[in-house]
């Protein structure tokens, strides 16, 4: 049994909600830094709609600031990395000697932001495999899976068995990688060809794209660079953990066709016109690609027009008959 | 100089409008087949605004049907491709035992469609390399450019001398290609990377995508895979000819930059909703790389989210938040 620890979600999308509620839910002080949803959290608390059973908590400590929550043990930060830059000066009014950071975020480059500042040894990172969306305020609909890849900044197995007890306590799943930089690259397997071509085939659901034949060729083809990449990135950190092309792509897709229509995070930011985690994803994807000499002309492609989508939304990047 | 000839402009969108108002201006008994600019041209007849010189044709003979345009020497076929299923009706009634068929149209596969049904001595290829947009009714915005690369299906170098002083009687710049395969490539080289990418990037112009450093990137990596795939599929049918890969991307990226803000037809076609010629230009170099064992995965991603853009333009890809 983990002790009640004290935890800050900092960034209480659609992911940090659930966690956080699971958390909650198994006993923890949990303390959510919330901006859209702070009023009606306060208000109303929170929903959480899921197929493995809704549950609600009625009161809800949600703070509209860093400082109103305070030091905690855990900070678990799932920004956005469009959010990253601002990421420090949101966690740190949080962090006291011994409080541990988990980076549950998407993307490469993550866990080195926070290890900078904050040092490697409470910096983890976690890797949500769900399918999830937010509701109206204050509700989250838990669609499929759940289970949450750790990794630890330095490879320690003993922090890693305590923030695997922390997360276990409130019912999550866990899987401890082989390394975080293992974990990072088996979640872009799927972030790279889905977050993708969810938005590069106009703001489409993962339906879509697996029912697609070209679109589903697509998807693999970009599954299969990344795999390449991850792999070519974990020898060049002398890492014996390797991604098994096969299983992970024979894994991935059956997952993904059983998901339903699911409407990936970034397809669902397209559409509604924020701003896109292309380059945390995509970006970083290609360039450590080109840096170690892996080939990945579909990944280059996809964020040359998930990133074209990203101006576009912006008004930078001009459309025939638009404004 | 061409004896007077009567020729026959079937489609006459702007390509095919604005070569058949160059050979009328030079003396030809021009018929054009016409849908949406027939009341316009008959009335008011034919405006070509150009770098080179506006000029228009008071009197126009523009007919609603083939059967109407009867019997000519010439045919120019510049129908889109996704009209070929229904050129043959259309070009059938002015094809008299002497009468010659140039297939001035994007694509591959489109001289074969000709050359099955009305033999393959009369029939001609030609690529338009101009920058050519239609305005309202009765009106051809020539942009840049304008060279015809023609082959003959045949190869025969006397037939292929008649279509040059023919297409020259009428001021149009013309340039004999080393075979009819090779200059199929040679447009397609253009036509993938830069029609491809100006709808899978949203419906921009030409100088959105030479101007962003990724889409640029994205519009030469399918370039060289295109050159590939024709180079490979000229030494397939034993063809001497062969495209010079640097070259081809010096010279199509030299023309490209100075194109200004050029909107490709492809791009056109996407904003107002029409059916676009993806799988005569995509999907045909797609299959011919497969088939040829030739990587091409930009070109393969392109053509999955250019067909996509088609799917969604018909309502056949649900969008998120769409109807």
């Amino acid at each position: 049994m983990a002790p009640m620890a004290t935890i800050a979600v900092i960034g209480a999308g659609a992911v940090g909600s659930y966690y956080g509620a699971m958390l909650a839910r198994g006993g923890h002080d949990v303390r959510f830094l919330m901006r859209r949803d702070l009023d009606a959290v306060r208000e109303r608390g929170l929903d959480i709609r899921s197929p493995r059973g809704d549950f609600r908590l009625d009161h809800v400590t949600a703070c509209a600031s860093p400082d109103e929550i305070g030091l905690v043990d855990w900070v678990i930060c799932s920004l956005k990395t469009t959010a990253l830059e601002s990421a420090r000066e949101l966690v740190a009014p949080c962090v006291g000697p011994t409080t541990r950071v988990v980076a549950l975020m998407n993307g490469l480059g993550i866990e080195e932001h926070f290890a900078g500042w904050t040092g490697g040894w409470r910096v983890f990172g976690g890797m949500a495999f769900v399918g999830i969306n937010r509701g109206e305020p204050g509700v989250v609909h838990h669609i499929a899976y759940g289970r949450v890849s750790i990794g630890h900044f330095e490879d320690d197995p003993a922090q890693l068995e305590e923030l695997k007890t922390l997360l276990e306590s409130g019912a999550i799943e866990v899987a401890v990688a082989p390394n975080l930089r293992y974990a990072r690259w088996e979640k872009l397997c799927w972030n790279v060809p889905f977050n993708g071509l969810s938005v590069a085939a106009g703001g489409v659901g993962t339906r879509a794209i697996v029912g697609d034949p070209a679109l589903r060729r697509t998807a693999e083809a970009a599954m299969r660079e990344v795999v390449a990449t991850g792999n070519a990135d974990l020898l060049a950190h002398n890492s014996p953990a390797h991604l098994d092309e096969e299983q992970v792509v024979r894994a991935m897709f059956a997952q993904t066709d059983v998901l339903g229509d699911y409407n990936t995070s970034m397809a669902i930011d397209y559409v509604l016109g924020r701003d896109l985690e292309v380059e945390a994803i995509h970006g970083e994807v290609s360039r450590r690609a080109a840096a170690l000499g892996v080939p990945t002309p579909t990944v280059d492609a996809l964020y040359a027009l998930v990133r074209a989508a990203d101006l576009r939304n912006r008004g930078q990047l001009p459309v025939i008959g638009g404004q």
